[in-house]
């Protein structure tokens, strides 16, 4: 359908997705590679305004609400930046994308996996996703190298029970060959090097 | 599940839904019933925020994109309206429902009818509907009766069509049996009778 490639890249909280995301722009770019860097919502305007309502403390969505709120976004980011891009050729990066919505509104928030993954579907449809990444620390190691060990502390049980339902998800994915697992608890440079190495796989 | 009894009504444009809406709970109430009238997104804040994101022309959501955007504002209206009435006893009365949206985006905008199916069935869980009914008058009745001959003919082609398809999906969950037709093309007292006497019959 598309003459472009569709990457995307996957983590926990702390395991670095921005950082990297940002080095493999800049690697494809090096290599003369037409490249744009993106992530949900993406600028597209509805899909800004659903954001908006998806992050105002004032409500209280439950998870089906915020399945459709995020697919939603998805699919207007989908219809205005993504499709476009890959229709004129372009990689696009994008930071998180439908592996999230499986891991942290499947298992970490518990909704009926069938219906994540027919909702998935059905929201990226005709997009063939060519390569999907997992940036895999644990969350554990997540909070401590964002916030150093204290805030590891003042996580509350149940928060630290959901990230690791959210990490089991991601895992998953990578057991079943939908995303590709890269050692991130290492050092940066080793992290972005072995992005790059699959990347170049699928180019 | 709940104490209390959900009632829609459903039907195209000019078949006078608000109308009977209206005439119902009047006559509920004289007969002693606590009912309550709502319509979609019925008072809750975020799906009062869903509402104005799909109400403004500066958008183009697709048939997608709206669907998952109408189911998530129908999940705030039951959670933050309809549960807790039903809950507490009360007879709802709702102006258009899941029916609506099987007829207008399933068969109306073409969407994948098992999968508006899907959708609906997780959006309501566990509601159960006790009573669907549609008021039977024709796309062509309905705008001429709403805004006199003229009006029809200024309609596009296209519009009619769709209209037309839309009254096709209704017809197609009376022939199944999930809405009771009430012949909507007569008096309006009449026609209320006609509600007034479904009703009675689930009370």
């Amino acid at each position: 359908m598309t003459k472009g490639k569709f990457i995307v890249i996957e983590g926990v909280e702390g395991a670095g997705k921005s950082h990297q995301c940002k080095r493999l722009l800049e690697g494809l770019t090096a290599m003369g590679v037409d490249a744009i860097l993106t992530r949900e919502p993406g600028g597209a305007a509805l899909a800004e305004g659903i954001r908006k309502l998806l992050l105002d403390p004032e409500y209280s969505p439950d998870a089906v609400t915020e399945l459709y709120l995020y697919s939603a976004a998805r699919r207007d980011h989908l219809n205005k930046v993504i499709f476009p891009a890959l229709d004129s050729g372009k990689v696009v990066v994008c930071d998180r994308f439908t592996f999230s919505t499986f891991a942290y509104q499947g298992y970490g928030r518990g909704l009926d996996i069938d219906f994540v993954n027919r909702v998935n579907a059905k929201t990226i449809a005709p997009l063939k996703i060519d390569l999907g990444l997992f940036l895999d620390i644990t969350p554990e190691d997540g909070f401590t190298r964002k916030g150093g060990a204290d805030k590891t502390d003042r996580l509350e049980r149940e928060s630290l029970d959901f990230f690791n339902r959210v990490y089991k998800g991601f895992k998953e994915l990578c057991a079943r060959g939908e995303l590709v697992p890269i050692d991130a608890s290492g050092e940066k440079t080793r992290t972005a090097e072995n992005i790059l190495r699959e990347v170049r796989k699928i180019l």
